[in-house]
């Protein structure tokens, strides 16, 4: 039971941002998680092709959110990045299991999935960053 | 979000032994599952370690459930197989994000984590093999 690491960056990118009024980069991100440049990219591209994100170039420019973070919900935002595939069976394209139909498992998990994404689905970005110390976190190492 | 084949496999042996009566091989399992008996040895190996089966040598041996059907909860089962590190700052030892503990994400995460886990608690084995097919499946496989 794991999300991948790229849903983690994703949040993490968005935790940053949604923390800061200033446009941020790449550099500034990498060097406050300790996460590699190359994943950054990445995440923030497809943040960004999302709407989460705006980047503008320039002097002045960087990262910005492109939603308030009050209407990023983190539901939706998990599911944008990580497969709801929790066992084979979950894909019947895939599916090479041939108890599928007659067994009660599916069911069971589905329905634990569906209450895993409910809990998700209460909570907005702008929940998550209401720590001062985040915000002076940020601050500093967008500084 | 995906459980391991581990897990996968793990559950699907359960609910092959669990279907029957009658002491059944590692041989019939993967002929009836197509999953290599490389995989099944292990996954078979620990179950046993765990008590959830019983294995006897001999002409008439093979694999039982240790603790009947009605006892295996399904949250309790998964729990053995499965971590619950959801995302790296889920374990203290080997976290490096810097803002743990700033940041609200980990604690909406345990909640759902929680969430789901809860629904799983309210299964057992028995519950997931009332299907006559799944029945009618094991018996013919294991003939």
């Amino acid at each position: 039971m794991r999300l991948t690491s790229y849903t983690d960056y994703a949040l993490r990118v968005l935790l940053f941002v949604a923390a800061t009024d200033e446009a941020v980069t790449i550099n500034v991100i990498s060097a406050a998680y300790g996460i590699s440049k190359e994943h950054l990219r990445k995440v923030v591209h497809k943040l960004a092709q999302l709407g989460y994100l705006h980047t503008t170039q320039g002097r002045n420019g960087g990262i910005r959110l492109g939603i308030p973070a009050e209407n990023i919900n983190i539901r939706d935002l998990v599911l944008q990045f990580e497969s709801t595939e929790l066992v084979e069976c979950f894909n019947a394209d895939t599916n090479s299991c041939p108890i599928l139909g007659m067994c009660g498992l599916k069911g069971v998990l589905q329905k634990a999935q569906k209450s895993f994404l409910e809990v998700l689905g209460q909570y907005h970005l702008s929940d998550l960053v209401k720590n001062p110390r985040l915000l002076i976190f940020v601050k500093n190492a967008a500084a």
